[in-house]
């Protein structure tokens, strides 16, 4: 009697063991997949050294010979990132004058990958805005047509990754100011962001533009 | 025979079972409390809608009669943020006008909470910046000195939550501009943000100061 007892508890054990087991898999597989996906966003503070970035801008691999240091800085790891844009890319900044950013937005273009541009339309008819290079290669702006600012500095990379923070894309703001990228993978976020860029590709469609007065 | 064998599987099933269960378990409270820290950042957009939020800012609980609406928004998730300082509250922003936001900074400050601000050179000294009502209330606010912008936009709150993105602490950034603020928790990019916090507080102790040429 008692064995019999003992052995139905010990198979009842078995059972339960290994239902908690699998169940237990479960919830270890799901946290590693989320757990990937959450992993910390990336951070980038500048000024960055002054650095070369040419030869990741180049359609082979190859070298530059100037004088500037071809080492690892913040703006080579966001040229890296935006280069990496495989079906689209979503540029909404306030300004965008560097030389290298442009660059690799007009790289990206140049590779067939749907660019979309959003900016401010105080600023874009600033010297040195880059957004006149933008139109003649065939990529297609978008601005605001109000006296408050388009302030944002993000991007969204494949639908995928979100680059944003402080960072005016220009000379200044890269090799001078202090400032900080953050390059987020949560879908979560992603999301509201590209819903964001959506919402003012919608708002600033030029059919909508009213600069002159209406009769 | 045959059931001394059946009864040794079954005790090391239920032994094998139970140790994947306690594994299992542990990986678990260990994904809860990882998945929690690791939490999608929350994400305002601005503009805000023109909202009162002097109920939030009054000692005890209020309400006040004004015409403007007193509902949630992006400024008052903003301000309940700020006003959540307990221990510390270190803000470093390229300019900082805002009624609203800097009454909340001196609200956390009178509460005896150790308040840090860095700032814009160029910009503290433009009408409206609330820099001298925070020095003239013994918070300690320390500067660049450099031609370049301290062009940061993050605060960071007992030293667990960050917030930053694009916005400008001023009426024109909440109440006109488009803007984003994300709000992280997760400790690793916290910690970046603190750091660098310490090391622009380093570089701009006054004591540092040059802006007289030197003899």
């Amino acid at each position: 009697m008692i064995l019999t007892v003992i052995s139905a508890w010990r198979s009842l054990l078995a059972v339960a063991g290994l239902s908690l087991t699998v169940e237990g898999l479960y919830y270890l597989i799901r946290y590693l997949k989320r757990f990937r996906e959450r992993r910390p966003p990336q951070v980038l503070f500048f000024p960055a050294p002054v650095t070369c970035v040419r030869p990741l801008l180049l359609s082979s691999p190859g070298h530059c010979n100037c004088s500037r240091s071809h080492r690892e800085s913040a703006l080579s790891c966001l040229t890296r990132l935006l280069l990496s844009a495989r079906r689209s890319l979503d540029v909404c900044v306030f300004t965008i004058s560097s030389v290298e950013l442009s660059s690799s937005v007009l790289a990206v273009h140049g590779r067939g990958v749907r660019v979309r541009v959003i900016t401010d339309s105080d600023y874009m008819a600033l010297a040195g805005s880059q957004v006149g290079a933008f139109r003649r290669a065939g990529i297609e702006v978008r601005h605001d047509q109000d006296a408050n600012y388009m302030h944002h500095k993000f991007a969204v990379i494949d639908g995928l990754i979100l680059i944003t923070g402080s960072l005016n894309w220009s000379a200044q703001g890269i090799f001078g100011n202090k400032e900080n990228v953050i390059i987020i993978k949560s879908t979560d976020v992603v999301k509201e962001f590209i819903e964001e860029f959506e919402r003012l590709w919608n708002e600033y469609d030029p059919s909508n533009y009213s600069f002159s007065p209406k009769s």
